[in-house]
């Protein structure tokens, strides 16, 4: 029988680091099925992390193992955790790079304490192969949660900032860009569906048009569209949003319901 | 038993995108072999791809499964596409990219139409994720071609300019460099043996020596050899082909037979 | 049951030529498990090569296969080899690549010119392909290393520099740097305890703090500490030692017994 997907998302970029984690899921899980999310995360940035992880914790197939390791407090007091929440696990430090994960009603959140499952000795410096690696290969291995810690109620929360609501209306904001230049941002065409039926959207004030996929639009025009991970961007046909735009963060995204 | 390889040549960068659709391929195809070719390719370069995928396409074993995702058009009316040549098959749109496929004696090809196999719902910008991947992992559980979709007879062909003769000459070009700065050509040597016997080479106008591998010639020498791919190749021996002439495409590779 | 891990290490970049090794390795070797180390050294690097593979030479699983390719030299006399030591295995070019494999004790070198294994024909620019791999598979498939070629006793040594000895102290260098701007160095934990017993730490020329991880110094401290790697490493608290020192190689590190 195959065993789960463990997907590894990091910001140690492409080379030994990674390749020790994947050495150590390997060995203690021989039949999970590892996939790289992305290894080249800005350093330290637990807000890409989270932007990233959202893209893939919940469109990977259910049973599959998330391990998260941007991880700036390594060795000091920050807690290691794991969290299960709509039948997918996630592995990490507790500074907000699982935050997503933490939100979801009904999510479990441990705190990694038991160091029978741990690589020994812990280098301080790399929990990611010492600490989280054995944990995500206990729990590919279907060890259930809370042999891997100790439930906790107080888990770091998430870090991207929420959608203001207002009636007939829901302002959000860009949180980075992709390859292509898209922006990415914190609407979620579900809940716009809900709140407002229809709407019209503005970026950074000036209305764009809507449209179903970059190439029915005029090419160089700025348009939004539903993303495909059910969130609102923001692109440019054959071209870049973020270069026209001029940055990729904190553009102001305003959603008005169309009869307003 | 083992299933068969499955490569993935994209633009998507490395990244969530990739991610995604190596999650479906598992999924569907949990006995595959994925194999990445290369996600860094020039964002919507449809002649990079075929490039990229010349080097791979009939190296990797019979039965390979070939999935290319370079969709500047996703989403509009270009259509997806697979292709089953000198028993390997190959799976993207039609565009250019499965070009050197599609040119091969006897390929049969097929527009993919059977959407019971799509992931529902298809995301407009990514059908790569929910057509592409879905498919190609069909054809690696050995599903028939015709079963994935409608054979056509029109498909889009190669975009990689054609070495062009004359008597007792072949004149082609350089299509782009690998990360050596070795320029890659569109002359194939067993094509040069059948028509020339055997050769002398100008590179951009000045002859240059053949010779078997890089470290026979002397330091800063540009030299012409064949490529691992059986296609002349122009390189520096410990230096770039592509900085000593300071570009890498469309440069004019000339073979003459060596009597003439 | 699942074999054991192939370990990539090139210079070739993501890409074309990466992809055509692993369809190799997974066609000879279907239950081997491959796993990246890195690809992006500096091309033709051997020093970088070596450094890359000292971390993870012996911190995978015993059993595991290491195939590394810098080369160079690559269809030119140099000879081709593997390497058995302390439970692993290593292939590659004799140019100093497997230097550190070489240098354990009980190393036991051969000569790779068992040429029934090679993928015919070898091109002369892809040994990587044709000679290093299907012979990294058949020593992940539990052939003998005396199978695949005959005993030598003058492999290229390492080439990396020897820290100094003089009595109460140890004077090394760093021999290059992390993505994290960390820099690693020839400075054994191990072999420091035994012959200082503890000792303080002076990087070109100044005296710096030692401390158990990244996060337990000040904010823009430069500090040392053991890597996960147990050797000595430099770094400075949320930003980059190399940036700090203007350089990654060559920098003097000197330790002396905490008493003199």
């Amino acid at each position: 029988m195959d065993g789960p997907i463990v997907s590894l998302l990091t910001d140690f970029g492409a080379g030994v680091y990674v390749a020790q984690v994947k050495a150590v899921l390997i060995e203690a899980a021989p039949r999970a099925r590892l996939v790289d999310v992305a290894h080249d995360l800005p350093a330290h940035s637990i807000a890409a992390a989270e932007l990233t992880l959202r893209s893939v914790a919940f469109t990977f197939p259910a049973g599959s193992v998330h391990l998260v390791v941007v991880d700036p407090g390594v060795g000091t007091k920050r807690r290691p955790i794991a969290v299960a929440a709509r039948e997918r696990l996630f592995v990490g430090p507790d500074n907000g790079v699982l935050g997503i994960a933490v939100a979801e009603p009904g999510a479990q959140v441990v705190v990694l304490d038991n160091d029978d499952l741990f690589r020994h000795p812990v280098a301080p410096t790399f929990h990611g192969r010492d600490i989280f690696a054995p944990v995500a290969a206990a729990l590919a291995n279907q060890r259930p949660l809370t042999d891997v810690g100790t439930v906790i109620d107080d888990p770091f929360p998430s870090t991207l900032p929420r959608p203001r609501g207002a009636p007939g209306r829901l302002s959000g904001e860009s949180l980075g860009a992709d390859r292509f230049g898209n922006l990415l941002t914190n609407l979620s065409s579900a809940e716009l569906r809900t709140l407002l039926g229809t709407w019209r959207v503005a970026v950074d004030g000036t209305e764009v048009e809507w449209y179903a996929t970059y190439g029915d639009a005029e090419p160089g025009a700025l348009i939004a569209l539903e993303g495909s991970d059910g969130f609102v961007e923001v692109a440019v046909r054959d071209g870049s949003a973020a270069a026209r735009l001029g940055r990729d963060r904190g553009i102001s995204i305003e959603c008005r319901a169309a009869g307003s």
